[in-house]
């Protein structure tokens, strides 16, 4: 049909490598079933003389990646160098001069998408990023095409492969933060530097990007307030399950439109948190990922499957490479429907239940002065739980949704009491 | 930015109205994120004198819809009137005078979809069908682009929702079919002729449409073999939750390509099924619906949402419109990549485990018995469950995967043993 689609590839590393496969791999199937001839025509690496896949062909590596993004003889880019330089570089020049670009770097765009959307437009050219948000998982595309008539209210899900394995096994064995990790770094689950992953840092690029599509207003990685999972502590594991929930670390984006319909607010956070055991949510294992999209018309939507991996990450890739060759051939392209930057809610205006682990000493009317100091808060108690024979009592709360602001104020209020001895976690629930 | 797109509407009744108060209200908000300007132009009823929403200007009503599919100012036409006769000849006209064609008629695309996609291509238009999938659920446009690279194995899940309803109450509540059917109708949750959803007619309808787009070939909703929930018993509820399942209607589609790469065949099946109780699928409860998709580089993915309802339909409806505008805007449009129709694979081909409940006259060396029978049809036993302490005990197999074939061949055998006084039901068991 018609003319052949040459893609010109910037790094060859894990995704990279993947995407050079199936891409070779899937070079026929794609031409007979969408009619679009696709061809690998160039990969640029830091060094082209190391050994590469047996799959790839050698003459195909080059290691100046302008000779990718300003080449006559590429039409399409793929960026899997990662991180910000010099990819943000590479993928400018590329947009400038008229090429598509899709790319797996949640880092970049997370920080810098506007820019890059921007470019993208004045080059009348697609930029595509599905694997930069849940890597298989086809999120993207669904919220920009199949809900752009809707009103997404919330964005919220597990979308981190690495700590969602190791909450996992922390829940079901429990074992602790420590020996699990090590494990998931022996298995390949966790890279050898997992600050990116435990700290809740890759989360928030990523609720970034979706948060941004689905409320149509720029959110950056920076916005987004974290909390990781390093700190767990393994009896927090025994109580939630006592209580019928799991722990997951969720990314959560709520959109508080203004009363005069404007844009209003937008509330993004990345936080461990309790989840009901018949969640849908709680049945998210491993390294699966799942994103729960809440729309005004439509209800509650899932997208579920694998948040990581270069496979995976190969496919979003190369469903993004074909319809942008498809673009590219009508001589069309679809713009990033994101507009200025979102006004971020403060986290202390964000209401939960929370859960509230502490250590009190036995005494008559103890629990009523506690309880009485959150009462005073504005926070409501759902729940107590006690439990300890001898002086000193765990108690555990669970609260009505109140607003962090007011659950600090009580916080602190508790902490001068003589019978509370500690505070010894607080969790959000996730309903 | 662009011309108005005019939107003329065939129905205007569940899902028709919903559609159109959808549209009104959203007009400025989609040209505010898409730049696409829609419009809503004409409605064809069958009679345009019946009192209609207050939100929809009674001059568009007219009781022509020729007047609707030939007419020079509508540019994009969206069908809800269901049925084949007159909606296949209204489609057919409009996709031929050049105007796309957004539909929510699963009966229709189950039954005619090739003649239609061919009507499509030749006018040069779209012809868009995801609300009749799985209503809200975007799962046709995730499968035609995201994945347009991948080779998709399996389609399978829970696709109606009355069904799961029903199910989900009869698991939960221990109660009878005809009670919860009853009640489901009271409540709106099913029609007042159920007969569609409890036979497994419509799921069988939507899986054709999955399996047809999923795989590249066409299967038509006569091809899928089926079978309803309507004589479940609610002792197999019991014994299913005794052995840790749940018991869900699901609608399976798998591809097994041929030894040379060729397109193989394709086994497509609806039927009620065990599913393991923490299994994503068993979480998926009353009117929701879920699908997986299996494909080689992706892996499992998943997709939730509802499955019926106007307003969900409605948001789905509006998304095609959408993309068809902003298509029709660009003078492009995409072809639906169904290929010649599939080879279907005999239901006794396919494997499954099975949960076989009989009922058999305790006596020495019955048990090795009919395991022996089993054995030498090449069915083997994963667990036995013996429960009665009289003469007569009800027996459960549960077996490892075997062939319908091979299953039905053993049970032959079975129901001529005299200490088998009966086979009470055997049903699939979905891992
Ligand atoms: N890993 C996952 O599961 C996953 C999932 C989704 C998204 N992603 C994203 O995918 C991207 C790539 O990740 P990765 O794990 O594949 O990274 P990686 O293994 O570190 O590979 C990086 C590649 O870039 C090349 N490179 C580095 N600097 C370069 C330069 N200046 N010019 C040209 N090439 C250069 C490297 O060349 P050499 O081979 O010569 O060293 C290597 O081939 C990242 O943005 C990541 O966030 C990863
Ligand atoms: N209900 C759901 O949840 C759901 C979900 C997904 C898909 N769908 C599909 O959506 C479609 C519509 O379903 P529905 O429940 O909305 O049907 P419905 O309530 O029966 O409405 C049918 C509409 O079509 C009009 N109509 C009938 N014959 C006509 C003709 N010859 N010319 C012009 N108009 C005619 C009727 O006019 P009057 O108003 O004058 O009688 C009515 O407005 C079906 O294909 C269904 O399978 C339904």
């Amino acid at each position: 049909m018609g003319n052949v689609v040459r893609v010109g590839l910037l790094g060859c590393g894990t995704v990279g490598e993947a995407f050079a496969e199936l891409l070779v791999e899937r070079l026929a199937a794609v031409e007979d079933v969408t009619g679009i001839p696709l061809a690998l025509t160039r990969i640029a690496v830091r060094d082209p003389g190391k050994p590469r896949s047996a799959g790839i062909a050698a003459e195909l590596f080059t290691g100046d990646p302008y000779d990718v993004v300003k080449a006559e003889d590429i039409d399409i880019v793929v960026e899997l160098i990662g991180g910000v330089t010099p990819a943000r570089e590479l993928i400018l020049t590329a947009l400038e001069a008229g090429k598509p670009v899709v790319t797996a770097n949640k880092e970049l765009v997370a920080a810098a998408g506007p820019e890059l959307y921007a470019a993208a437009d004045r080059g009348g050219v697609d930029f595509f990023f599905e694997a930069a948000a849940v890597a298989a998982v086809p999120i993207l595309r669904p919220i920009r095409e199949s809900l752009a008539g809707e009103e997404i209210t919330r964005v919220a899900g597990i979308v981190n492969g690495t700590t969602n394995y190791i909450l996992t096994r922390m829940m079901g064995e429990n074992l602790a933060f420590d020996e699990v990790l090590a494990a998931a770094q022996e298995l390949g689950y966790a890279e050898p530097d997992p600050t990116a992953d435990v700290t809740g840092a890759d989360a928030a690029s990523k609720l970034a990007i979706l948060s941004s599509l689905a409320f149509n207003q720029s959110v950056a990685a920076d916005d987004v307030p974290r909390e990781g999972i390093v700190d767990l502590d393994r009896v927090d594991f025994e109580l939630a399950a006592q209580f019928g929930y799991v722990i997951k670390l969720l990314a959560v984006a709520d959109r508080f439109p203004a009363e005069d319909g404007g844009p209003g607010q937008v509330g993004v956070q990345v936080f461990p948190a309790l989840v009901e055991r018949d969640h849908p949510l709680a049945t998210v294992r491993g390294s699966f990922n799942a994103v729960f999209v809440n729309t005004d018309a439509a209800g509650e939507l899932m997208f579920y499957g694998r948040g990581a991996g270069p496979r995976p990450s190969a496919s979003s890739i190369l469903g993004d490479v074909i319809a942008a060759a498809d673009h590219l051939q009508r001589g069309t392209h679809r713009k990033v429907p994101v507009g200025a930057p979102a006004a971020i809610r403060p986290t202390e205006d964000l209401a939960y239940s929370f859960y509230i682990r502490t250590e009190v000493v036995e005494a008559p009317g103890v629990l009523s002065e506690v309880t009485g100091v959150f009462g005073r808060h504005g926070v409501s108690i759902q729940q107590v739980d006690q439990d300890g024979s001898e002086s000193q009592a765990r108690v555990v709360f669970v609260t009505f949704p109140a607003t962090e602001r007011a659950l600090n104020g009580a916080l602190d209020e508790l902490r001068l009491l003589g019978h509370v001895r500690s505070i010894g976690r607080v969790l959000r629930i996730y309903k």
